[in-house]
């Protein structure tokens, strides 16, 4: 390994063992010591690999994104209608929250923390991903496979079905990503599908 | 008033004060010093209302389950078809967290904090509730009005539909309550109905 990438393969791990962190305690109540203590680093050298506490917690939301939106590019790319997509998109995004529980339980509870342009980014990047779903819905309901709804409160619906898994959905659980897609797929296709 | 009831009325105020402070910062990092300073008492006065922090927590998970269950009981009394008890847990569901966005927001970010009794308090009523609307999901299984579905997985999507709602439903927002009902219950209801 170059020893850049031993640098961003250590940073990395830093950002994984703080989300296991700031998900047990909260992101405030956690202080610069016991991130040190957690990463087994002094503080010169968790500053060598971190800018600040905040900019942790944006690497933290980055990595959830980076994968969320991978996965709805994967979706895009493989095509096929709008009810495909939109179970694809399911199917992605519970895997995400399968498998980081803990980031995702500091995305979805610290966000507000974030301020000035890293605010800005997460919600930009959230927006996009929201957008994507919203598109899917547009033109399910354009295509007549999908009644005419409101794309803005139907993708919020979808959203918090498919999120809120994060409190009961975990690694080494009696339910896998997949097991749960299909059924939550089922409620969601049929409850939007065109036919009167 | 009498003394007692000045009292209670006082303790209240304090608890709803405590839930902004919290919703905005944190259970963990909301110090003694910033609940006195908020409620404008000294640390002996805030004493005589509560008896800690983690009462004050208890108290405001304690006001979101009296509502949400005050709620699922009249829905109960209403009587009517399993469609329409399941409209209606949502429509009472989305009236509490549009009422009290930042004792929602605590409710659901900061329960892993109760210990002990309290934490065992917390989980028996939220089991309840959420056994209130399997049941229900059950009965409509079992009258053929529901297709047949798991009791379980299925109220968690409807949980998560409708919960999730405290990210974007508040007082004096775009969207009334019974507006965001409508349209969720219209997606769910025609996405468990039984005709094949």
């Amino acid at each position: 390994m170059s020893r850049s990438a031993r640098w961003e393969a250590r940073r990395e791990a830093i950002v994984d063992t703080s989300a296991q962190l700031f998900a047990r305690r909260g992101y405030h109540a956690t202080g610069i010591t016991e991130l040190c203590e957690a990463n087994d680093l002094g503080k010169g050298a968790l500053y060598h690999y971190i800018e600040s506490k905040e900019a942790l917690l944006a690497s933290i939301h980055d990595r959830v994104m980076d994968e969320v939106m991978l996965g709805a590019d994967r979706v895009a790319d493989a095509g096929g209608s709008p009810s495909e997509q939109l179970a694809g998109l399911g199917r992605a995004l519970l895997d995400v929250i399968h498998r980081y529980p803990d980031h995702v339980w500091v995305f979805l509870h610290e966000f507000p923390a974030l301020t000035g342009e890293r605010a800005e980014k997460f919600r930009a990047r959230r927006g996009e991903y929201e957008r994507r779903v919203e598109a899917v819905l547009r033109a399910g309901v354009r295509s007549g496979e999908f009644r005419k709804l409101d794309p803005w409160l139907t993708a919020r619906a979808w959203l918090g079905m498919h999120n809120y898994t994060y409190l009961w959905l975990k690694p080494g659980g009696r339910l896998t990503a997949r097991a749960v897609a299909r059924p939550f797929a089922e409620i969601f296709m049929r409850g939007i599908q065109g036919a009167e």
